[in-house]
């Protein structure tokens, strides 16, 4: 007999050799039935598997992510089959589940049209209909080598597989696939299938590989699921800033300009400068001062900071060592010239904290594959800082970062999409850290602690510091469901030592402070991507391009129309007029397309009463109001930044 | 008998033969003493020079530049004869005159010592008051190679004229140079003397030529000219911003880092954040609107617009065409993205003009010896704009471009130290100037008229034109009298056809548009260097980095201090509080040095009063006042942008 722990803390005994399919049977009929996979001592498995001593065993529903990706896996196995069925002549390469869904990469000549998709999808239902048994079996090194002969990509993984490895393969109907599982018992719980498109992907993801045919799916339990999941699909492509943005004219991209180089246009670069100026008058008024350092630096600087060795790779190099007298390379980071204005003085504890902010633009090397709209690009704009801080004032301040943080996202409305990320080191990685163990792990322990006391909510990662020391990350999920770090708070045990940073202290020694790099707001470019996602386009009245836009019923109201305008501009309000001679019915609906939040119409009847016809993007339409009353509302909509 | 007119119109009879000397004698024996040397129909001359025929003939005295210029330049020669007679072993090279004095290069294997620029000031003096006699004489090539065998620089300068030329040399006492002239007649004149500096200068200019000594020296006809020379030279050393700008903590720069690259500090940043907004807030209200696009671009961008074929040398290249895909260059001007803005949709007459204003970094890759403080840089931020208007529009939208430079050069309070260029290309410059004579010609002729219209009251250069078209430069003179450009006004008659820029008419045809390239205030860093200069680094209130400095006479009156510093700054006033235990006197000496113009000093009466005590800049001590009553005052002056 073994011991088997369940989730609740509960221990049932089982006869040695049960299946994890047996002990979910054995715990309740309902929770057989609808299991998927399972999981033992936190490893996922089949519900195939046999336990053979005690364990901690937990049973997956499509509930949990182990039983979604369960089902999305065997899914796409299903994908795999449709297709070896209708184009024989197509070699199989992987497929994974993945968030939402799955995808498998075929070797095919000719890439699949939408047609393919549809029939591949309807074979797809055709199979699963079939009901065929789903075989696991395991074989030796050269027997799997000969069964997957005809499939050169399988060949591959398979002498990828290092010595010793258990070579599994899964068996559904007569098509057999190399595979790790887990996959689920039966095709029957796969009730609702979607293939969404197709795309190319490199083989391994390295550019230098073939370009293969990606099928991306999604499969679901109930149809209703499936249904509501395509809605939310939609929705977000709706809300793609990459998409959004060009429509509403914030920016637009050029091939001669080149990738990773989005031109902010007048209505995106407004928003820009709105949020630039606030971020600095809110850092101004928490004790921030400004800088301009410059874009480029000579290669020495970068040597000081560790940036050559750790980071040249990222870096846009102008000049050839070996050939010129000087080598200068762009900026990736602000920080060694904010040190260098630190360095323009000794300075006394008594300075300190010094908290340093740049409006700061960064320019990083990437692969031209990986651009993205605003958010991979190769050149941004950072609200970047740096505070050199005692030992004493390392938590206050830390806690001043986070306290930033948090009013900043609460401004914009974004304080329930963000989550934490604690970013730790990887002692394997020699290449990517400053090589000091003893001086990770105290500072490591340093940030968890002051994370603890601030009660923060995090998540640990491993390998995703920076190179001089830990991060916290802030991180929010774009509409296609990709995390990125939007923000990242770090303390630096390093380079306050390679710059030669100094303060003299009490006793008039030179002490080596700690310096905290940290953003309050990230970089503009990513912040403009993820307010036009979070709002659909519809940003906050305080954040529009253009507040207000006003519409004369006819040019016998222009010159009205204007005084109007001028009244909105004198107080600083962004107001756009349409004197066009088009009917209004069709002016109102360009004006909502373009997402303004107050479209006012002005005929007679408003001339003559002084008077505006609100139509806001909140309430509708409002109807007519004095005009007077109607601006002290918006200028207090605008000053207090209503979301 | 030949006939002479002199400046005034009237027209002399001397028989051929005559010396400008005699003519001079001719007018009145005033003027003959005073002479310095003559000008033949524009040319300047010897007082030796033999007229033979009808000419144009001005005397010139020490009021006019030619006459400085003539005793300066054989002030030169006293010096090259002062240092052969103490240094024989020294080599001579050239010694001109140039504005506010001379200079001499010598080879010499040490520099030049204090005490030797002493000594060889005092022989100068020796050598005046032998009052030698000056001879001019001719030689024929050989002859002149012969004479002047041991100077290896005269016999390279030989050697350099081209066939034909007239060799001639200037002999004073027992020391003779080759020189073209002109010179005085005898010594006599120079009355005051003073070698100011020496410095390192390259052979020809050229970095690839052995560095030579250059001494600088003035002279002058009374002592009393010198005297107040030398005050006003101390003066622009106080003044310049290269100096004051270090000391008063607004930039720096750092060898790391490299050369042309100043970091600006806090108080240099602020100031810039001012100049910023609100020239960003003035274009706004004059209808500019804002774009924000990258500062690389593929070389295709460049090949497009013509950078790549005319300015290419003076760009920051990434890459390498032979061997990447993808070359990318850091840019030198913002008009290309501007212009991919505007391609961005088709235009119609009815959207013109599109007035585009951007606060836009940009690269100059240039020699790093000709690096200077914050005028002469690597890289700048510009407040550049482009004007895209129809034929009609030009002369209205040139206009509205010229009054925004005159109310920013007032508001700063320099309208008076700027004058006027008209820079028109040269037909013989192939390299630098698109190829359309045609164009050219028309476009200058344009732009003629339109500052005719204006009544600015400009002076034409030839040669000095952008790539594309001709500018208006506004100039400013620094503190050392160098002249710099600040801002350019440009029409361009190329770059809209090149990037097929178009705009549909009233009859529905698409037609070309003008452009003008403008700036309102030119780059910041420029503008910085010119205000420190202009007010000795006393800035208009508005426009300091600290406005109020705040001195508590103990720390008892801490809390006070602290109120009336946070009512300061939550009026957006820039306070500063001097805290330490230090004497009130010491404290406001300091306060002072850092050009304060408020600084205001609060103790026990202040503190019951409510009041403050006030030293201005302007008025000096101002005695107590109630708090409320200063701080309206500082606001209004502020808001006003009083100077």
């Amino acid at each position: 007999m073994i011991k088997v722990t369940l989730k609740d803390g509960s221990v049932k005994e089982f006869e040695a050799g049960v299946s994890i399919l047996d002990i979910a049977k054995g715990i309740s009929e309902g929770l057989a039935r609808n299991a998927l996979c399972g999981m033992v001592n936190d490893k996922v498995v089949d519900l195939r598997y046999i336990l053979n001593e005690d364990a901690e065993v937990a049973i997956c529903t499509f509930d949990s992510q182990e039983g979604k990706d369960a089902l999305r896996h065997t899914a796409s196995h299903v994908l795999a089959y449709a297709v070896k069925r209708l184009f024989p002549e197509a070699k199989i390469a992987i497929g994974p589940a993945i968030e939402n869904g799955f995808y498998y990469d075929f070797d095919k000549e000719n890439a699949f049209s939408a047609e393919d998709l549809e029939k591949i999808e309807a074979e797809m239902k055709k199979i699963v209909k079939e009901n065929p048994q789903i075989e696991r079996f395991e074989l030796p090194r050269n027997e799997a080598l000969e069964l997957m002969k005809d499939e050169p990509y399988k060949v591959e993984l398979i002498n990828d597989l290092p010595e010793g490895e258990i070579i599994s393969f899964y068996k559904i109907g007569d098509f057999t696939d190399l595979c790790a599982g887990p996959h689920i018992m039966a095709l029957k719980p796969i009730k609702a299938i979607k293939l969404l498109r197709s795309a190319g992907a490199y083989w391994k993801g390295d550019e230098k590989n073939k370009m293969l045919s990606r099928i991306y799916g999604t499969a679901f339990l109930k149809a209703k699921d499936l249904e509501e999941h395509l809605e939310a699909l939609e929705e977000a492509k709706k809300r793609d800033h990459n998409k959004l943005g060009r429509e509403l004219k914030l920016f637009m991209t050029d091939e001669k300009v080149g990738q990773g180089l989005p031109l902010l246009m007048p209505k995106g670069a407004k928003i820009v400068q709105v949020l630039q100026r606030w971020i600095e008058d809110e850092e101004e008024k928490r004790g921030y001062i400004l800088t301009k350092t410059p874009l480029m630096a000579k290669s020495d600087l970068y040597k000081v900071s560790g940036h050559w060795d750790h980071y040249k790779d990222g870096m846009f190099v102008l000049g050839d060592e070996e050939k010129d007298d000087e080598v200068l390379a762009l900026r990736p980071m602000t920080c060694p010239f904010q040190y260098t204005i630190y360095n323009a003085e000794q300075h006394s504890y008594r300075d300190l904290p010094l908290r340093y902010a740049e409006t700061s633009t960064l320019f990083r090397n990437e692969a031209s594959g990986e651009m993205h709209g605003l958010i991979r690009v190769r050149q941004f704009t950072l609200a970047d800082g740096h505070l050199v801080v005692t030992p004493e004032q390392l938590e206050d301040e830390f806690r001043g970062v986070v306290d930033l943080i948090n009013y900043v996202m609460t401004t914009l409305g974004i304080e329930k999409d963000i989550t934490y990320r604690f970013s730790k080191w990887d002692p394997k990685n020699k290449e990517k850290y400053i090589d000091n163990p003893e001086a990770w792990e105290s500072t490591q322990d340093i940030m968890r602690n002051i994370l603890n006391h601030l009660g923060i909510n995090y998540v640990e990662a491993d390998d995703e510091a920076a190179f001089y020391g830990p991060k916290l990350d802030i991180q929010f999920k774009n509409v296609h469901g990709k995390e990125d770090t939007i923000i990242t708070v770090q303390i630096d045990f390093a380079l306050a030592e390679r710059f030669n940073m100094t303060y003299v202290d009490k006793n008039g020694d030179k002490k080596l402070p700690y310096i905290i790099h940290r953003s309050s707001i990230g970089c503009y470019e990513r912040t403009l991507a993820m307010l036009i996602e979070k709002y659909a386009g519809a940003l906050p009245t305080w954040l529009a391009p253009v507040q207000v836009k006003l519409l004369p019923i006819s040019d016998k109201y222009n010159d009205y129309a204007d005084e109007v305008i001028r009244s909105l501009r004198n107080s600083g309000v962004r107001v756009e007029g349409d004197f066009r001679a088009e009917k209004i019915g069709y002016k109102i609906r360009e004006a909502r397309l373009e997402r303004a939040p107050y479209i006012i119409v002005v005929g007679e009847k408003e001339a003559n009463e002084k008077s505006v016809s609100v139509r806001s993007r909140k309430n509708g339409d409002e109807g007519s109001m004095n005009f007077e009353e109607f601006k002290a509302r918006l200028l207090k909509e605008i000053e207090t930044k209503e979301i």
